[in-house]
């Protein structure tokens, strides 16, 4: 309770938060797959409930405009729902049970079963872009509940009164449905410190993180120190190289300059999907499509950042990248609405240039893109292999491009964890088959996914039963399989029983 | 090639190798599921084929007895043929289809794909108690080549010479299969340094090592002072707690006498899941037991150990947990044959001198075991939870111990990767149901297993491919199912096409 209020690190009681998560764990846990699933539902309905004013909150703090606010609820209550629909039916604890064989030779063969079980308490960092999708109830919380972990919230100072709202709604549903009171709990401080203790905290079992790769990596340097590491799961920047074939800039220019426009002036830019970085080898074609993006970008009507400190970073980051030796600028918006002094931009460079200045591999995040002409195929590759780990990369071509280049785009999954065909990086849909994720810098460990199901595989981790007698194994490992869930037995996936 | 030769740090071209093995990697993983299947069945025959000679040159430079070696030679071929058996069925990819809704409202649902994809060159660290089966073509190096990574071992200078010999044998899978020459390489050094500079070469894309808690927290240490953090998996030391309940040591103690002593004494105790700790509530029923197991373990006659080292330090870790204040050794065993001094011994100790003392907690490697004689179930339960991660937990006890400690038993998991009723610890079964992990230290990230198919998981990442045309998909990913693999298409898990 004390933690919800206004207060410094010194006077938040840090240990308590940590004991009393470590406690509603240990309950919580034991909750049914019904019950959780519940309880995630419900705390979907809470955030319904809140209706206009959580959106009229959030808007007044992060500058985002309703109708973007309304769907990225929709959003996390979709998420919030389909990780309820995983749980009930159960077949993600990925259950295995390999039979005794007694009579095997040269030694018998024990009863094996395996299923994966929850980590322990959850530090979540919310994002500033993501108010509600990757921040108090977004995929982090929802991922972790559903595995049956508690989670601590640290609030994102940048709309603290957004969080206390979800914070509520879920309070709400934890007394509805009857759910350890700790279970969930929300932790609000300016300071860096406090995230620092709660990573650290020994009863800390995991961390989640979306924001900037010096935020990410601090709190993945603070889970190093501890006397146990533990697995910090940040997703970080990225520049999402997108690239352009000749044939389609010849054929297609028209429409690619509408999508990439659109791309990357969507909610100010303010996406980790954003698209940064153009390559493409240079031509005519290229030319004509440089210059009619920087035209459909000009009449682009710029409108607030989430906040000063982002609209800062953004201009000094773009001023910088500009001034770069061998940068030119094509065209910056004609607007200036409201005094707001943050103006897409488009600029271009040789490949050669981009090659040897790392500045223009950094993430400039907001609405800005820089083209790298390339001299050739060759050297395309090089642009594009250089860039560090990413979310997403881009592959604009037809399929004339394609077959020409088959080689060259199997390099493709090297590069990031999401590869994108004729389709701008922007949009991380929800579903089993996305992955939002990529190497280092993109997150801390490419082996995990922040959206979809399997983001839950981030905070569980597979426990074996040897022969444990049938009336103390968990109803998912049991010989009938009463939730006819999918298990691999004795090496055959089925949803059947134990014979 | 050269890196075969006896070179010391400064004279391996350690770029070169991991160029090399980079390279490799892109060819490698190009290799159809059948390739890579064949040429780990090869390797398996190949080593098969080295015959006697191979188990001797093992036994002169371990010290361990032929038939043991011969059941590891056994088990490190069957984890071969398991993993070309995964491969070839394919189902491990964990493939996942989610196909487009062009008239979905907001906005259009893209087509988006995903399987797992290897990771790149794995640097895999030999354990000095496993030669084979943990070892140069062990469940590490099995486990990433069926990934599709390349692999790199440190040898382990306690069996260069049998490393050397598998090495061999790989060499000759690879021309055999036709294979990229440096998809296997085999470094062998004597120094700390050539590790180091292994798991932090910029190519280098993950880290297996099974050996101590230094050892492998080490290695852990060099990979997060890279510029880009790399995932490191290294299975460590483990005490792996023994539970005795009442009514079986008041039943079954000859039986458990023998079954206890047989597991501590096993392959000269020299087995990351030795059982080094028993905890029990004192009765004059446990009383019996130890004496009488302190009886059958004097009886036992050792032998030497892996290397000088290990014996060298298991005389000095014995020697200092018996000589802290109020443990009392029961008895150690009655032979000294061939002057070695390595002697199994049992001990005992109070419940409060055990929870106040952290040296007692440390492992010993090697025939050694403690019993803390806990004065309720109150303090066995406290004695349990303060032991730090572990392999494996047992429990030794009737259907009326577990059913009077059913709350004590949930305890378990929060423990240990695997949970063994009445077996003991010793004896990892090799099947998909297996848990070779724990929580730190037991390993460096309780969420993988280093034995059985799921090891694989440790070397692979998801990569997501939205809008792909099906003439650029991974044959895994088509709508036609060639390989009749598992995969969850829009929801449900099909062996089918997609329609």
């Amino acid at each position: 309770m004390l933690a919800t209020k206004n207060t410094t690190s010194a006077t938040i009681p840090l240990d308590e938060i940590m004991l009393n998560a470590l406690k509603a764990f240990d309950k919580y846990k034991k909750n049914s797959p019904e019950q959780k699933a519940t309880f995630l539902e419900t705390i979907a309905n809470e955030i319904e409930a809140l209706g206009d004013a959580l959106i009229n909150m959030a808007s007044e703090e992060t500058n985002l405009p309703a109708a973007r606010l309304t769907g990225e609820r929709a959003r996390t209550t979709m998420q919030l729902r389909m990780f309820a629909t995983m749980v009930k039916e159960g077949s993600w604890v990925d259950a295995s049970i390999d039979t005794s064989m007694p009579d095997r030779k040269p030694a018998p063969k024990p009863d094996l079963r395996k299923m994966l079980i929850p980590l322990g308490p959850v530090i979540v960092f919310g994002a500033s872009n993501f108010p509600f999708a990757y921040s108090t109830a977004g995929g982090d919380t929802a991922s972790a509940l559903a595995a049956g972990c508690s989670v601590v919230v640290k609030a994102h100072p940048a709309h603290a009164k957004t969080s206390l709202m979800v914070y509520e709604a879920i309070k709400t549903a934890i007394k509805k449905c009857n759910m350890p009171a700790d279970v969930f709990q929300h932790v609000h401080d300016e300071g860096f410190k406090t995230g620092k203790d709660l990573v650290q905290h020994p009863a800390t079992a995991a961390v989640g993180f979306t924001g900037s790769l010096s935020g990410g990596k601090a709190l993945y340097d603070y889970a190093f120190e501890r006397k146990n590491p533990i697995p910090v799961f940040s997703e970080m920047g990225s520049i999402n190289p997108v690239i352009f074939f000749n044939d389609t800039l010849e054929n297609n220019s028209a429409e690619l300059v509408k999508m990439y426009a659109g791309s990357v002036t969507l909610g100010m830019g303010q996406f980790c999907t954003n698209p940064g970085l153009m390559i493409a080898v240079e031509s005519k074609a290229l030319n004509t499509f440089l210059e009619n993006l920087s035209e459909e970008i000009s009449k682009f009507v710029p409108s607030k950042m989430l906040h000063e400190g982002i609209q800062k970073a953004y201009i000094e980051k773009q001023e910088k990248a500009l001034s770069q030796k061998g940068v030119t600028l094509i065209k910056k918006s004609a607007y200036q609405s409201n005094g707001i002094k943050t103006l897409p931009a488009i600029a271009a460079v040789t490949g050669e240039t981009f090659l040897n200045n790392p500045t223009l591999h950094e993430e400039v995040f907001g609405p800005y893109s820089l083209m790298v002409k390339c001299k050739d195929i060759d050297e395309l590759k090089r642009v594009w292999l250089s860039v560090s780990g990413q979310l997403t990369t881009s592959l604009m071509g037809t399929d004339k491009d394609f077959n020409d280049n088959k080689e060259l785009i199997e390099i493709a999954p090297a590069i990031a964890g999401r590869i994108n065909f004729n389709n701008p990086p922007t949009g991380v849909d929800v579903c089993p088959s996305m992955v939002h994720g990529g190497p280092f810098p993109a997150t801390t460990d490419s082996r995990f996914t922040a959206v979809g199901i399997n983001s839950v595989k981030r905070w569980v981790r597979p426990i074996c039963f040897q022969n444990c007698p049938e009336y103390l194994l968990p109803l998912e490992l049991k010989n009938i399989n009463i939730k006819k869930i999918w298990r691999l037995v004795n090496n055959q996936l089925t949803n059947g029983d134990v014979e």
